[in-house]
């Protein structure tokens, strides 16, 4: 029903892989690389061009990379220097802007807005409406819930950039608010409406704003439910421990030479060669 | 101006009733039943493929079903499986996923995003940006104001489904969250900013985080006005007892045996037959 | 790479100026007027009609007036009756119902919701997903930040109006909301997350909910630097003192006969001469 060819705009620079399905009314502005095995649906906008598009007759657009087995869902829009890697979806009308730096397995939902020049690890997972501010890292498993916002700017309005940071495997619940620079540990559950203003350490339940910190979250239990968190024995649905469990996933990646990929050093380099002040 | 034609796509299979326009750049996928002296906006994407269709080569569009005199505004994207009343109206960009099932004279505004799986009733209105998770339920005559958030994962991430449920003539203002599996009366007033977390009876006016009841709603007042809940004595834009008065109107429905259609049993077991962990 | 004409309507009725690029896919409809120098991109309506138009074989619609330099970022929705300064610019999927009045060099950004039928003055900002009610008055240089909901009814449901209003040079952070009628000076900062019920004080520094004054924002220090407020000697970017510094600026504005037009009791007439409740 979506693949007509209807209204598709796609730049003679762009190069998609094998199996890759194009949504009607799509465009695919220049040097946009897909690979194989995925499907843009319809009304998506791959490789916006950048603010100097409009004014520099030189302008060349950065290329944007999307991995294998990508679900790009209708009227999505990704910026032109974003790099993207495997098994990447959104849900619909995402906005991606400039430079953002996405692992493998990702999931950027609905009504997502990311200001770009930010950098996520891996199996993240953003529900709808949550907007990341620039120069913020994501490290690997983190769920983020609806209507989070990270900040960026310590007093606005400024052009100073201090994005927060979160350690693998936390959550923050809806409507919670990430104050500029603030690093989040690991293991960390941030409860909702939540606005957290200093650094929380790792296995910290932290709730309230400002958001204090509550237990140790292995301690928590909830409907007469105990060993809630960490999480990850008790859920697998996406998991790369779907199957196998937890632990002994875990075990393995210790054994693997063939590690995921991790936020490393190069993530500050990246980002200081990037213009840290983009139209906002 | 809007209905030139240009660039729409009808499947074949769908099945518009009389006097229906349809707006430029809208597509219609199939099996979508449309009543009669409705008005689809530009833009428009009625009975949205299942993620089944992607991978599945025999995959059939479920039946969307939307009702006589409707008005569909722009950007609109309401997926397949979706049954929907007469009179309905939607702002721009709502998105409303598989299987939501929704009564007559409802309003879903601006950039609600509505995750299917879940029912309200008749008369309902969601103001800009309201969320709904799966397997929550509203009565009827419930208001949602913007930023409200409807959650239904009890300790995130799971896959289990626990929503929260709202009852008649309820109002929720802005900003507020509902936890998983809370129950709000009928007749209440949630204040904005709140978190619910617990039950709350009906005629309480709640507020805070977590929402404490302040007072029965009737001794309520504000600005020197008194009487202002319940609220239907004095608000008859677009409800039923608009020229008649409410009380007039209330007696009528206990004598007239064409009650309104309401929330009953058969949602419960509609639910538990719907496939109960879609993608999120 | 954006504007090569495709799928691209625009009534004759329309009047664009020198210089202006319209993007693929974008629609234009009557009584469009656009100044010279500017960019409106891909996937933009502009010239909304009212609802009226839907039901009124007479239906004609109101001009719809954007200024000189005008950068209307992609998926932007504009309604007839709106009239724009110049130097005006959107984020992606905003929405601007009728009758806003905008002063010049505004930002109004991805996915914010302006209700119509409300004013700003010039140099006002408003960052990602900011919805704002209907009668709301904001003055020139005020910045918002996102998920900030300004509301107009006092006691819902009800088809009062009493919009919000906010001082030149005042900063909202994200999160807020304002409740109805409440007016908010010049010089304040509104700390993330609060609800503000009731008025604020020029130069507050105001937080919680309900909002209290915690200090005269010229006190305020964070991070170890002081005279972050009032802002603007410290913040040039987009600012008409940039180059020149704001203490110069401020010193010619006051010799020169050419001020910067503000709000003034036209807006009361023109408000009062609108429709009061036009759909919700």
């Amino acid at each position: 029903m979506k693949f007509n060819g209807r209204n598709v705009f796609i730049s003679p620079t762009a190069k998609l892989g094998r199996n890759v399905r194009i949504g009607d009314n799509t465009t695919i502005y220049d040097y946009v690389e897909i690979g194989d095995n995925s499907t843009i649906c319809n009304d998506v906008v791959l490789g916006e061009p950048l603010a100097d598009y409009y004014v520099n007759p030189q302008y060349r657009n950065p290329p944007t990379v999307i991995g294998e087995g990508a679900m790009i869902r209708s009227h999505t829009l990704i910026y032109a220097g974003c790099e993207i890697g495997n098994n990447f979806s959104t849900g619909h009308r995402a906005s991606i802007r400039e430079f953002t730096h996405i692992g493998h397995h990702c999931m950027v939902g609905t009504l997502c807005d990311l200001q770009g020049y930010m950098r996520m690890g891996n199996y993240c997972r953003l529900h709808s409406y949550v907007h990341i501010s620039q120069t913020t890292t994501l490290g690997d498993f983190v769920f983020i819930y609806p209507f989070v916002v990270m900040t960026d700017d310590p007093y606005p309005p400024s052009d100073d950039r201090a994005g927060a940071s979160i350690g693998n495997y936390t959550q923050v619940a809806v409507h919670c608010v990430i104050l500029p620079g603030v690093a989040i540990g690991e293991h960390c559950l941030i409860g909702a409406s939540s606005v957290v203003n200093r650094p929380v350490p790792s296995y910290s339940l932290a709730v309230g704003s400002p958001a204090k910190v509550l237990m140790d979250v292995r301690d928590y239990s909830a409907r007469g439910k105990r060993n809630l968190y960490p999480w990850m024995p008790r859920f697998e649905r996406g998991m790369p421990w779907a199957g196998m469990g937890f632990e002994d996933w875990a075990a393995q990646q210790i054994d693997d030479s063939e590690k995921m990929t991790r936020n490393d050093e190069s993530t500050v380099e990246h980002l200081q060669s990037c213009d840290p002040s983009p139209r906002r």
